[in-house]
């Protein structure tokens, strides 16, 4: 049996993945939901699928049980209160939820978090650590793509101790440009990017939070940068931290026994990391350690699609939760 | 002795390009004048170079010989006349002033021509079809960039009245996305452009009345598709004809001629067409011929860097012509 | 029920596009055949398809209903014939039995084809010409990426009599650096192709004399040259001609009829032309018009993805009609 | 007055730029070396230079005051010892001669140092920090890429000791293409790197003696990872510490004050970091700063390009040095 799922900001490019992605979904039947045509739209490939206007009337009248919402934080804290009301789940892919409390949200975004009951509510949508409350969830607050790659890398590692969280963690991230948006800008056109590479929000990059949230780390020990790479899609993180483990092997260890079970974190052997490549137009979340054993030095390369994993894909994981499908239709 | 040039719209890439360009110039002694800040400004280059802001009394007050307008068309029609009055010759990279009359501008353009005096006034600057004209200008119309490539190597073909013109030229133009210049656009955004290849203006491009005017050839003969590159600059053109001469040599013949002494045009031998990478950053045009003697099928190659020939370099040349300088200076 | 189908070459762009599409494809189970390393092996995805060595034997004992062979022509001349004995149907990606003769092979190829009596058994692979002839062939010669990208775009037009021949035809054909094939070399190294574009094989392609037997067009009457993009993949033909009808609709009503029912081919509405984006990762040849009635002078665009409607894609579809399963099996 | 100075591996990427950057140079009359036809040779720019063979006799005979070594290791080796018996000043842009042991070279290139004494001799090329060394040298070794960036930016560091040494720091180094060599090789073909980006060497790259030597930290104290970006040129690296002092401008001052004249260093004003076009073609090494005061968290970003002060323009700096040239002469 299908469900019939709204995507709002169908035109973005993570929007623009729900679709595609969920054409291949055997119990989602996509509808486009219409909120504005803040971006231009070129392709004839979502012509043929039903299309409803942002109205309560609508999103009940077409009997939606999801809704995506592939919007901007602050019109996602429009829409989300009365999108429940209309009795559909949601998967928010905006920072809006993310957080824990308004002054938090406050203090990274620098906005106004209007809904603080419905930030309290949603669950933090990463399966890996949070799929039973995700299971029961209305709203779900889909993950930042950096956090993303950052926490399936550190969490375990905070979790089974093996981390010297006095020496400080850092983690160096490179994504695509589509992590940007699709609204043009001078920072993501063509000439500037091509040819280019450059840092940015450094150590104050409000995915930061997310991290932090998640892994239990303190800010102190936690140095993060993010970087744009000119490609269009992919992010790669480049964790450095100091361990007592003597051997990669104990590293992998620690993760495959974490993720034993999980279909999209794939644990490389001892002396291979991922690169974009590997996770290319997927859901997986590919991880791979160095080590050097005399010095306790330790680095972990963690990979992403970010329009995947880190977006649309994640989502789906997500709204199949939490409208009780298999985790993985779609995905695979 | 130096002369001090203007350069209004330095901010665009034809602009930054006059600024990077003219540091070499043993004559002139770049000026910013400050128009509009339409687009950001990142560069700390520029820091160093004497700003004037855009009116009458600062252009005459320091003393300009010259401006270079790398503004768009209908500014450079509000900027020319009082620019001239204020005793400075200008070259402008606009379309502005290149077509004959107000008539054919409004044909191709869908825009008013306001100065139809200056219309019939200007000279236009490709050097080596009107170098003498040019040296006596007030007002030099610098050729687009696709009209360039294409007239360099069409006109001493026609001239010399080996392309059958009634099986007609097909002129295939490739640009990188700097020439669409620098404001942020969908068109121009980075992930929308790369590992993507698109033709535009297919047999209606504006840059088309340019060829005819200076080619001599009709519109029916002329056939002419632009087509964006992810790639940030370069233009190059594959040019087919028919013709009645028997070996390719006969046809480098008619460009050597033509060419002898001309410092910015370089003939391939027979067998050889260069590719973007030969005219990167350099004001030349190169053109290589091949042909298929047994059937008279012929293929002529032109690339140039469009910022340089195709545009900043050219206005250069043109301005060593208007100054009395060596054509040459700053530019090899 | 499933059939076993064999690919060797699988290291190659071409082969792993051919097991990654053979991934999703109900009724064909992959099997790696091995036969050089001649490409170093990065990919981890396909470590758990069966492997066999390239020889009688394995062919048989493994029971491999088709296969695929994504190898150099040379090779293909040397498996094709005892891969037949073996009981396998072959569809072959190379250039070796495309043509009708030796003799013609040898112009083009500069070598010799040492398989006469199958040149003259294979069927040529483009469905959409030659598709009852492909159901009941035991060897088909998959078309080239150029050719294909071409004639399904000039054929009908030839066909309708729409074309002026005499005037000639130009094609412009630019293709992405994975046509150059997977093995190292400085023409398809990183910084030799980024940022630049060049023409090659003027008027002497090798996918020439494949254009002319199937469109039926004279030597004389078709210009071809191939461009390098800096992309990985993709093709896109820019064709020019005059004609005599009168409006692009009927240009667009020739192709909508001859192509009528046709899975793979799209032709776009007047005023709009297909870019590669359109057609990236599909087995789809997408097609728009656009023309000057005033002249005569149209420009027909053809996009296809080199490695799936120009390779790979084109390859299952023609085992696809081979084996008697459904044409666009796992295509779409 | 002008110096011959020979180039011997003018067909590489470092090489090439050295020709590029000794044709604007006032005093340096270059002179191709030809040594082995490894690379395939494109570039007609060239063709004017003169060209001797690489032989004593003739190094002798042209009467070059120096050479610049741009090939691998094992020939710089072989040529060093005749060259500087020759009667020429030597600068190697290879890592021959850049360790002080060759016992320290064989741990990290794997392989022999097969003239120790030359080893002894050398001196290492890093103007900023051994400039009165490098003008009474023969041989210099030119530093790699990565540790120019590396040095320049750590080196006043802990000079000044404001760096934690204890808690460790890492270098997140990320490359263009070209700093891998011209040779053609998978890793390095278009299809591969375009869209892709990937970790290599991690802790254990080559140049990190070098970093260990200048900068005087233990290799504990120090960790070291390569990425390779999809581009041609250019070094960033983004540099994580932590730091007792409290301001930004605590950091930048000790870069200003180490780096108070120097022609190729640039330090940023606080909360502006470089990116790779602000270097592009350029001998400058640009560092910026960010901090965090209430945690002691630093971040240093450092860009050169990695032909010009990664390689070419270093070392022509050094030869300017050896042959009592102005520092900057060719370079501004």
């Amino acid at each position: 049996m299908a469900h019939k799922v709204g995507v709002v900001g169908f035109r973005g490019y993570s929007g623009a993945e729900l679709v595609r992605i969920l054409a291949r979904h055997a119990h989602f039947e996509p509808v486009l939901v219409e909120h504005r045509k803040d971006v231009e739209d070129h392709s004839a490939r979502r012509d043929r699928l039903a299309r409803i206007p942002c109205t309560p009337e609508a999103i009940r009248g077409e009997g939606l049980a999801g809704v995506f919402l592939a919007t901007p934080a602050d019109v996602s804290m429009d829409l989300a209160p009365w999108m429940l009301e209309a009795g559909a789940k949601v998967v928010d892919l905006s920072g809006a939820f993310r957080l824990r409390t308004p002054e938090t949200y406050w203090r990274w975004y620098k906005e106004e978090q209007t809904q603080p009951a419905l930030l309290a509510e949603a669950a933090y949508g990463l399966p890996e650590f949070c799929r039973e409350r995700i299971r029961t969830a209305r709203l779900v607050a889909n993950p930042g793509c950096y956090p993303t790659a950052a926490n399936l890398a550190i969490k375990p590692l905070v979790e089974a101790a093996v981390v010297d969280r006095k020496a400080g963690i850092v983690c160096d991230a490179k994504s695509g440009v589509s992590g940007a948006g699709r609204k043009p800008s001078l920072k993501t056109s063509f000439c500037e990017v091509t040819g280019n590479f450059s840092a940015y929000s450094i150590l104050d990059h409000r995915h930061v939070p997310e991290v932090l949230l998640t892994s239990g780390l303190q800010e102190s020990e936690f140095s993060f940068t993010a970087h744009l790479l000119p490609l269009a899609r992919g992010i790669l993180e480049t964790i450095y931290f100091r361990t007592s483990v003597s051997r990669p092997e104990d590293l992998i260890e620690v993760y495959a026994k974490r993720y034993a079970g999980e279909p999209f974190v794939r644990i490389y052997e001892a002396g291979h990391v991922p690169d974009l490549r590997a996770v290319e137009r997927t859901n997986y979340c590919d991880i791979g350690v160095k080590l050097d054993a005399a010095t306790g030095r330790a680095v972990v390369v963690s990979a992403i699609d970010n329009l995947v994993k880190g977006a649309a894909g994640q989502a789906i994981q997500n709204m199949n939760l939490v409208l009780g499908c298999a985790e993985t239709e779609g995905l695979l």
